[in-house]
């Protein structure tokens, strides 16, 4: 267990992560005067695994680019074949400047006639659902039982007559009480709540509280001007008198919502109603060169498409945000990252952390040369297009193209953010091997590794080891991955989905002290 | 819905909390000149409903008491009959000194042979249960779903041979990783972890990881030197190579556990070998003068028959700590309960909060004085013996009599704590109606209300409203409430358990920033 067959690496020893990098990444050590296949060059110096090699010349001072993007400048001439690393790369005054929107680029859209499409559920108002589900979520762990008792009810057996509907689901969490009555703490939580009341996946949801609890539904109500209507339904166990009574009435409240929820249909939609939850978790070496990557070019087709792409977990991008800076044509955007790093900055600091992301000793030994480049091992799963929006966590999503959304980097608290914003599917890359599904957005598995992709065929729906293994370039994987979201989104299922994953994912993030 | 129908409160108008009060708690508005049936006194002014009527002579600068503790001192002569509230009543000096061991009494064990009993199961190492679970705990969210599985596999239909096992269940929640691998927030959820693994309600444990988390299995098993023995058996799905996979090792591994496990038989034991969680939840007006007290009276009771009672919820404590130093026969234990609220002050400070518990003026309307009478109506659950012991969260305990272990108020949060830390049974009282069970220990809850109680029947065992509505003595409800506890200590079912809770309320208290 636990043992990884030696990746295959004679062929290719490189990776080239976007056309217009300079440098190249080594798969495997290369001896000095290797021609690098595809390069036209040769090593100038032997060149460890992970490493990067200069494909052309890059006079003192210039930018020194992996992932389409500024990881440093050539704090010396570096000559093509040169081993780039520490004695020759280095940040210089750039992270003195956010450069608002230096970095941004037009959009190469796709024309409208020719977008992609998808077979999605089209809502009243407009908005595109990749899935069809009746949600009970409760408001605070105290109705969570209720909670799931109602929709334990909704066994296949009793929804086969509603064959349209993807299944009744709760989503049921620890936090709800205990918590400060304002604040970011309670507002990050009824903004998750609110995101899964409205989620266009959702046909239906019922809301369940205790009744006594801080994260009261009257004040949901009032702050997001919620009316009763049939598709969102609330009630406390207080007010029913009790659990049994309670389940019965929700068990009724579902019922009630079955019929229309069941009337939903898919019909062919523009991929521009894609909203791409952008996830990694449980990385390794292999992470910032296979997957993220792969997934960074997918998302770069979805924008193209008109789509949206949401990166997210804040901690891994810190101390590069200057590159997201630089990708925002508006500047407040860029200015609304700042604010947030700052914000973290504070909450870490307060709970005795920091925000360190520098690359370690360990890094360094791996090829990893300044914090843009590691912290581009997350952020390269956002591709390369202007950034068009910064979120708070929870925050409705309204622009389209590619954005942040402030989370956390734990996986189940950052997905449940993402989703509650708005995202109605999931892509999550791993190189430990992450077993995750989340309902109500399928969730597609990126491998970053052969063995590893090999190992758990069960669990990952795409293998982008082949980028080590079978010498597929990034772009081609980026183009298989956006076809298979489509395809999810469709509702052919993902290995998650087919596995039953779902219902125990939902992690509000939870800030502040529990008392 | 939430209307409640007026207390029957013509007879009697008031409670007496404890025989050495000199105060009893008009449960109605009283006249000026009414007799006070069985105290022998009348009231010397009108008396608003909730607020205290001397029922003797208190001199100026003499100890008010309430619940058989101090709640203050007269700061004018008091006569009997009067209305006893902040023009006469103040704190004095009290709270600048901690007077260790100043109200420690001897306890009055009930002879060991006259020891009340229950039927409970002893384990190898004469630790005794009250339930006979197997638990499935995951260390993560991430492995949350696979623990789930692992547990749905055992349904009654596969247990059905197994008639002594209560049941297979997993123990899953949202946090295990995004966290700091080292510090509070790591050590409290390892403690949690452990004290679940050495639970005697279980009688084996399989703890699930998903391989890569923080919250490290290895870890967990260097620092409390556990091994892998029959009863304890721990795997990572990573290891074992995806879900599928991980699903069926963990099947095998608790079907292995299941002949041992049923072998498990009831005996007659004595009672101090329960372990009560003190617990309230969803309080109201009524909870400080019937449910609270009945069930101290009942930890009263279980301390003398040599048992374990275990008040918690840090906050509700707050500015009373002074009451509970004084009951502490051993002045580190005192002291290990000052620095907790050192901690506590810091905690809610560096999140922006404050720990204020002083009566508010709608408490004081109410007829609550001090600071330290209204912590009295939380920690009125805890009795009047001395405090032997103090803890951290889910810490194991290992005194007998009455202790305190630091948690938040937080329902869910406090009584995992309280179960990690041995408890083998739930006591919890509720106002508003709290619907709530606990696996693997049984939950007992208590009404404080008639009203409540009969709108939410299924729910509540005991009905401690009946103070107020017919004349019961707060010892008598207590000792009603201890035979309770036995009997589900020897296997009958508490309303919760019929019902089916257990599954969705364990909640380790979350510490410091989600990363
Ligand atoms: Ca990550
Ligand atoms: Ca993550
Ligand atoms: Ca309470
Ligand atoms: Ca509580
Ligand atoms: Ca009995």
């Amino acid at each position: 267990m636990n043992k990884q067959s030696p990746i295959r690496n004679e062929i290719p020893r490189v990776v080239r992560l976007n056309p217009s990098d300079n440098v190249v990444v080594a798969t495997g050590r290369i001896t000095v005067g290797a021609p690098i296949p595809g390069e036209g060059v040769a090593t100038t110096a032997e060149i460890p695994s992970g490493h990067k090699i200069a494909t052309r010349a890059i006079g003192q001072g210039d930018e020194i680019r992996k992932y389409g993007q500024i990881i440093g400048f050539a704090s010396q001439p570096i000559a093509a074949g040169d081993h780039v690393h520490t004695h020759n790369c280095a940040m210089g005054d750039f992270a003195r400047d956010y450069a608002f929107g230096a970095e941004a680029r037009p959009t190469e859209f796709v024309p409208e006639t020719e977008r992609a499409t998808f077979q999605g559920i089209v809502r009243h108002d407009g908005r595109v659902a990749t899935r069809n589900y009746i949600g009970i979520v409760s408001t605070v762990n105290c109705s969570a039982t209720v909670a799931r008792m109602v929709a334990a009810h909704f066994t296949p057996e009793r929804l086969a007559a509603y064959p349209n509907v993807d299944g009744v689901t709760a989503f049921v969490h620890g936090t709800g009480c205990g918590m400060a009555d304002a604040g970011d703490g309670l507002e990050t939580l009824q903004r998750t709540m609110w995101g899964y009341v409205r989620h266009a996946n959702c046909a239906g949801v019922l809301l369940v509280g205790l009744g006594c609890e801080v994260n009261q539904i009257r004040f949901l109500m009032e702050a997001y001007q919620l009316d009763d209507e049939s598709r969102f339904q609330h009630m406390t166990i207080q007010d029913w008198g009790g659990t049994r009574n309670a389940v019965e009435e929700g068990i009724r409240r579902v019922e009630a919502m079955l019929p229309a929820a069941n009337a939903a249909r898919r019909e062919p939609v523009s991929a521009e109603h894609l909203s791409l939850a952008l996830q990694c978790g449980g990385s390794d070496a292999y992470s910032g060169i296979t997957a993220n990557p792969a997934l960074g070019a997918a998302a770069d087709l979805l924008v193209r498409h008109g789509g949206t792409a949401i990166l997210a977990e804040t901690p891994e991008i810190y101390g590069a945000e200057h590159l997201l800076t630089r990708r925002a044509p508006d500047r407040r955007v860029g200015e609304k990252l700042i604010e947030r790093i700052r914000w973290w900055e504070d909450y870490t600091a307060r709970n005795g952390g920091d925000m360190n992301n520098n690359p370690s000793p360990g890094n360094k030994a791996g090829g990893l040369t300044t914090i843009l480049e590691k912290s581009l091992g997350a952020a390269a799963k956002g591709g390369t297009t202007n950034l068009t929006g910064v979120y708070k966590y929870a925050e409705p999503v309204t622009a389209k193209g590619f954005v942040f959304m402030d989370s956390p980097g734990y996986d189940p608290a950052s997905i449940t953010g993402e989703v509650a914003s708005g995202a109605n599917i999931v892509c999550f890359t791993t190189g430990r091997g992450s077993v995750f599904g989340f309902k109500p957005a399928p969730s597609v598995k990126l491998a970053t590794n052969t063995p590893m992709y090999e190992r758990m065929a069960d669990d990952m729906d795409v293998n982008c080891g082949e980028i080590l293994t079978h010498g597929v370039g990034v772009d081609e994987m980026g183009r298989r991955i956006f076809d298979l979201l489509l395809d999810v989104a469709s509702g052919r299922k993902s290995k998650s989905e087919e596995l039953g994953f779902g219902d125990n994912e939902f992690t509000p993030w939870v800030i502040g002290a529990t008392m």
